[in-house]
């Protein structure tokens, strides 16, 4: 990973690529390398889908070398949803692929002369450009379908559905996992729309005959990532609940601490909810066949592999198996109890290139806004897909719930600036409400995952219902998660590095081993905290100040059952996250 | 004006009236009511649309006297376009007609417990609060015309059209005019969606047996009054172009100074221009019959008379005489040259209760969007007819131009803090881009309308096309302003007041006289900064900083034509506008 790859959208007669060297982007990866890239070359004031935002798309510093479980991948820009800076992280085989092909990033800039679409391959000869006529308003599998059709099974593949061609808010850009399946998205903040406005339908990624990343003390690498992975499979969460369920699992947990939040977050428990939980989910899939509830990696060199298979009734694959917070959105947060349901809308997502996530949330606030019933999964249905299809309706909803709320006059609009919550409540699980407020990325929950501290054990212990300790707790979190996400590692790590401290050592002595320098736990703290110092900075160019950094009042004011609780962390406190 | 009017339209079995002592709002009128209450009684992180928004409505300090052109009300609230704190200004009969009712603030709060609707009558003998069950869904013609059936021909009526019901962001509040025709309207920023939030439908104000306010000094005053009158009469643009004309006399001016915005605001001068002009208007009118080209005031009292009728060619009504910025929206923004086409978006406008500024320039960014093309007078009917029916495509059009850009992902969107321009491009005309960019309000011409020092020759002469001086002068006319909106007079004596001294001094007496105590010119300079603070206050609280107080990027990097100019006031210079 020596070199950047521009792409100039507006050079005279179609798209150029250019190769430079990293220069004072060296050594960085993942979200340190987006955000860094944005927030130095991006005008905080500039429109998200004009020609001085930048789409960057980076592999984590460790992606594409054989440590485990190292390929996630960044898609970094001004985001169009939010105003503010965003990193959207993907799974897939994008990381490890570009890695291997030498690329830190991929910058798409400029602004396309006309509205052509164009696709671009990437290989060991180099790059080349063509028009993607073909592939004008096709959802991503059909798209993944034609470009594995011409380019062959083995590439990775980096798209835009309907959505991001449409330039909606809550665009997705898709990555293709381990089956060739864009089942894998950079989902939040609209940065599909964004690679939508430079007018690229597709990023095709050959790494045949490309080795894989060198590490630069082989064996101090090899000895660090093998007791990295081990003490990944002996955490309880990393090493059996994710393996065996999925994400999930986590369902049941939520909904039993009361922190599940229900039809557009008015109660924090769903009475359907043992109905769609990953238990139930697994027992469905081995009753359907196949390969049952068996569990495999999102990317080569998983060791957690939480990624399952979803077929329908009739054993015909729908989509990957739906994670946690797509069960809840689609779920729980509709009223909706059917499995069936929840996976057609997963895949309708995926295909149209959709923020599960975001579109949930929306579809909660189209309910309260009477277009459907709490519930009825096939008015979610019908809804989602006229957001494939682009009518006005569709246009609406798939620029997100905050747009969706303003549009139908609704006032309970569970956002953070400008982006949708996902599947904890705020009132119940108290940190991840501090994650939710002050996150430069808007409401999300694995820019700081305090449910692990509040609800499951893990990296000690903080009450989830009260306000005491969770901004020291959030703080942390987000430094780590800043880290994790610029390293190239999946996020689920942070179950066995918090609670081990000999494996959080080992993910030291990995990344110091394959760098060949020492890299203590200090430079991780310094890691995460210049990525969020630049993320802050770049807000705060853009207009962002303290009085972004809250929920909505309703969280504050509506207490939340069965705990009849409301969030109880002041704005005072709110406002020390980030000193350091 | 002794006395505020609360209603508390979440009171247990409907809406409750409770009238109390003016206290700490002794004094204040207009936009200093309005912005004071709203400063001090409403969180500025509320939700526009939730029960601790207020609505507040307040005749200005001399309106139900016999001052001349007194006449004008203030409507203030959060903006559930902007977010911020909002004064929507209008004439007609509703600020006389509560002065004398002895009103100084009739204030909606709080969070109706269900969606019905509700009309307040207010009269001699006190307040009665009824179900308006049969308005429900009306426009505000046919809402007036059912409230005069019942309450007569003379009572002032203040409605909202269906797209307050809607609570869409570009909903206005209607005031009738002197023929009791809704109108006038309090446009700008959704006022119209925070009445509608209330599920307040109509306020009936009778003055039947009421007398007019009357001033402590009479002698003082009547004199005063006279001068100040004379001062009108006498000055060329409101004795002579004005009355002649209306404000479409501005038509041929701002095109032929090349700051006339076309086309989305894409060129500076159109070639329409001359069809659509108020002197191809007027020709038009005394071709039609009737009364002709004859204009009459928007409220009793005034003596500029700038208001006019519109027939069809088979002499039937169908609007007043469209304002200047109204042709423009409907007229040069969307390429349409035909007055009749214009006259027709003007009535729908009135009638669903629609700002006109906020819908032309909506309408200009959906045909960018291609959802119709530049010129097409019938496809702009159309579009508006969609906002009236509440289709999902009218939702989002009725919600404004930021609100349509994101959906449809258009680059070029002319707002400022989510507010549309008005007809005047700030690249051609720089003072008025000091004043967009800055005022508290979101994009708005009349907060200090620098368009004549720029382009009219009043109040001293700077060149529209350069920075130098627009700062200082935007700084002055919206300390003016602020002070002129909570006066109660009419905006345009302005020009007059800016030429005149002893026109001003006459202005200055008239207060003095009224309130039978000194009134000097640095009163009045203290009362319009006090205006703006309260304001900056609540903004900053709501989360505006400098970076809100910019135009959109393109106004500095695409040239206008015909003078290929772009908007040079700096950021800094921008941010010592409210340096005093």
């Amino acid at each position: 990973m020596d070199k950047i790859l521009r792409i100039d959208v507006g050079a005279p007669g179609g798209p150029a690529a250019k190769t430079e060297a990293l220069g004072t982007y060296a050594g960085l990866g993942g979200r340190a390398m987006t955000s860094t890239m944005v927030a130095k070359e991006v005008p905080p004031s500039c429109h998200p889908l004009g020609g001085a935002n930048k789409l960057v798309i980076a592999p984590g510093m460790l992606s594409g070398s054989a440590a485990a479980i190292s390929g996630r991948i960044s898609v970094g820009c001004k985001s169009p949803l939010t105003g503010g800076i965003k990193e959207a992280n993907s799974g897939g085989q994008g990381a490890q692929v570009m890695g291997r092909l030498g690329y830190a990033a991929i910058v798409l800039e400029g602004k396309p002369a006309d509205d052509r679409l164009y696709k671009i391959i990437v290989n060991k000869d180099g790059v080349t450009i063509e028009p993607a006529d073909e592939l004008k308003g096709l959802g991503n599998y059909a798209t993944v379908e034609k470009l594995a059709a011409k380019y062959g099974n083995k590439v990775a593949c980096i798209t835009i559905g309907q959505a991001g061609e449409m330039k909606m808010s809550a665009a997705s850009v898709a990555f293709t996992d381990v089956e060739q399946r864009p089942t894998r998205h950079a989902g939040r903040g609209g940065v599909g729309a964004v690679m939508g406005a430079k007018g690229i339908k597709a990023i095709v990624l050959d790494d045949a005959g490309m080795k894989m990343r060198q590490p630069a003390d082989p064996e101090k690498f090899k000895a660090a990532n093998k007791a990295f992975a081990e003490g990944l499979r002996k955490h309880p969460v990393t090493g059996e609940g994710l393996p065996a369920f999925g994400t999930n699992v986590l369902t049941n947990v939520v909904n039993e601490a009361g922190g599940y939040p229900t039809n557009n977050f008015k109660t924090g428990q769903f009475e359907g909810a043992s109905k769609i939980s990953g238990e139930t989910q697994a027992a469905l899939e081995n009753e359907r066949g196949g390969e049952g509830s068996a569990t495999h990696g999102c990317h080569r060199g998983c060791v957690i592999r939480c990624s399952g298979t979803f077929y329908d009734k009739d054993g015909n694959f729908v989509t990957k198996q739906p994670e946690y917070e797509t069960v809840w959105a689609h779920g729980g947060n509709c009223g909706i109890d059917d499995l069936d349901v929840i996976a057609q809308l997963d895949r309708m997502d995926d295909d149209f290139g959709l923020d599960t996530i975001e579109m949930g949330a929306t579809i909660g606030v189209a309910m309260d806004a009477g277009l459907a019933s709490f519930g009825d999964g096939q008015a979610a249905i019908k809804l989602l897909q006229e957001v494939g299809d682009g009518t006005p309706l569709g246009r609406i909803l798939g620029n997100g719930a905050a747009v969706t709320g303003q549009v139908f006059g609704v006032e309970r609009v569970p956002v953070v600036k400008r982006q949708s919550m996902p599947a904890y409540d705020p009132r119940a699980v108290q940190g991840i409400g501090v994650t939710y407020a002050t996150t430069t990325m808007g409401a999300d929950h694995t820019a700081g995952y305090a449910v692990a501290t509040n609800l499951l054990g893990v990296g000690g212990s903080v009450d989830a219902l009260k306000p005491e300790g969770q901004v020291e707790l959030s703080r942390n979190l987000q430094i780590a998660t800043a880290a994790i996400d610029s390293s190239g590692m999946c996020l689920f790590i942070a179950f066995a590095i918090l609670d081990q401290a000999e494996t959080f050592q080992a993910l030291m002595d990995t990344i110091s081993g394959f760098l060949g320098k020492p890299f203590t736990a200090d430079d991780w703290g310094t890691l995460g905290k210049s990525v969020i110092d630049n993320e802050l900075a770049f807000n705060k160019a853009a207009g962002f100040t303290a009085k972004d950094d809250r929920l909505p009042d309703y969280f504050k004011n509506e207490a939340l059952a069965p705990h009849n609780v409301t969030f109880g962390v002041t704005d005072e406190e709110l406002d020390t996250v980030f000193n350091w």
